[in-house]
């Protein structure tokens, strides 16, 4: 994406994005020792807010007022930070948007309990609906959330399990399901569902999004794979910590299919030990290794596929609103969502 | 309570236990690796049952039908069992109901997405309240609930926080403070004040609980506190577990509180070392310590204030409900807060 597409795009994401902080800011209650003080820090370092942004143009495309889709986005972003917190804590991540975990600030105790709040108040958020939206919308927007919170969750067992079991058995067939899981439903098509059901008060077919973001999400999980993988310090996260990690990634599918027996026996081994007692020698060779094998270009490839399927699905999803901002907003979404460097 | 007095009671639990665990059952889905299966053996293995037993109960009291308050109880049940699984990840304990903790079962990372997910089926299980009892009143309980769940992380993140500073200041009313937070709102004072909701359809004086449920809670507190110390093995949990994980007890208040100045030296000496270097003797002569201090004693005796309070409570709350099972029940679960063994 060259600069001067970015622009208008980035300006825009930043407008929602004080939007959305502005209702986070005020959800957050006062007082309570060890709890409020850290979910407010939470989100004050908070990253890009993409999910409640994809949330309010999906209002504004289908012709809704933002105003009315920015007690439901702040409650995505509430909630996405909220696995954020877990996630680090159920990797062992140390740093996140450049600076230490919540677990690693606070401990591991606290930030288990903080995660816990901050879901309870992404579902306090949403009630704020049953005032602007009405009791009738405000229960669909709950079913939404319902079914956005309980994929993503177990989208992140079927992650999780994979690593705990050392899982090397994996297709990328189950790369895809789990990521459809753990990634696209609560990033990009429960946003998209949600903004166009309040922008059409209930009246717009919302399974056109399902498609729309299994693929614009599936492009944005590979290519955060990819970027973590680099391992550039822009990213904000350890470089190639998902390696130290165990992450079932798409690269460590594909290197596992095509990699030579001999080196197949080494990979298993690394993956074998504990996350402690994974050496920077033997991450160093595997990425390496993914180099030869080209494990990295055949991800790049494969995150440009997904995102050539998310623009046809876009038209499909997106192509009878007029065009405006937000609908401007969603497709240089879509470029971003694979030249992101961070 | 003698066991002639016990015995109705305990059938009467038995009864509310098998008709909560029904709806429990049919409440987690199927599927998703690492993730039902490990909610279902949870569910099972889980306790007594108390806080959907009082929600019931307070309805029954209240002449609302059992059926209408199912729901709710269930989600209470639900959710209690998610604080156990996050609450056991946050002290380290090895053992619940004399069985390895989950994490310990499925390690650290798929303890607390489980946690995770059984929050946010217990939000699930109270929608059915839309459909049976409207949506007024499904959004009354919402309410109820989101209180009691903040309250209860508001009250953790607390004791989370004093643990983690070695906070050894505390008096016996910062004590009482957090276990209201902590204990009664979610055990006692919300499922209370849920049944009587429910059973009046919005029209019975919720308040009355309020006092209730903080003194029956905390004299619950203190003699669940009491039970951990004594270190039965039928309690389930490791013997004298609170003083490895250094929790901020009465009996550990009223011992800052009397002990001698070489012996205070040595408490504060013990409670700086991280938890896995307290050794077995120390622990043992903290115990012995406290019995010679007479802290054992003095938490006894509260126990049996607050209980006696409660009961002077109880007719503010329940008086004017005519007699039946459900009444006695409440009456029942008071003798056993503080005669219960395990």
């Amino acid at each position: 994406m060259g600069s001067a597409a970015a622009a208008p795009f980035l300006s825009q994401l930043c407008d929602y994005r004080a939007r959305t902080l502005e209702v986070l800011r005020r959800s957050v209650p006062d007082g309570a020792p060890y709890l409020y003080g850290i979910i407010r820090e939470t989100i004050e370092l908070a990253g890009k807010g993409l999910r409640p942004a994809v949330c309010l143009a999906a209002c504004g495309a289908y012709g809704g007022r933002i105003e009315d889709a920015l007690d439901s986005a702040a409650a995505i972003e509430m909630l996405h930070n909220a696995f954020l917190v877990h996630d680090d804590v159920e990797d062992l991540s140390e740093t996140r948007h450049g600076l230490p975990t919540v677990h690693v600030r606070h401990g591991i105790p606290l930030a288990v309990n903080t995660g816990d709040a901050m879901q309870a108040l992404s579902m306090r958020m949403l009630r704020g609906n049953v005032r602007t939206l009405g009791p009738a919308m405000a229960f669909r927007i709950f079913d939404e959330f319902d079914h956005l919170l309980l994929r993503s969750l177990e989208g992140q067992a079927m992650e999780l399990g994979w690593i705990r079991d050392n899982n090397l058995s994996l297709k990328i067939d189950d790369y895809v399901r789990m990521v459809s899981l753990k990634t696209c439903w609560y990033s990009f098509i429960h946003p998209c569902r949600i903004g166009a059901l309040i922008a059409s008060r209930g009246k717009a077919d919302l399974g056109v999004f399902n498609e729309f973001g299994f693929y614009l999400g599936s492009a944005f999980q590979i290519h955060d794979d990819i970027l973590n993988l680099a391992g550039t310090d822009v990213y904000g996260k350890e470089a190639a910590g998902d390696l130290y990690e165990g992450k079932r990634t798409l690269m460590l599918m594909h290197l596992l299919e095509s990699a030579q027996i001999f080196d197949r026996i080494r990979i298993l081994e690394i993956f074998s030990k504990p996350r402690q007692s994974r050496l920077p020698k033997e991450v160093a060779w595997l990425q390496e290794l993914m180099q030869k094998q080209g494990s990295i270009d055949y991800a790049r490839a494969a995150a440009r596929d997904f995102l050539a399927a998310a623009q046809r699905a876009f038209d499909r999803a997106y192509g009878k609103c007029p065009d405006n901002e937000h609908k401007d907003f969603l497709r240089g979404l879509m470029e971003y969502v694979v030249a992101r460097d961070r």
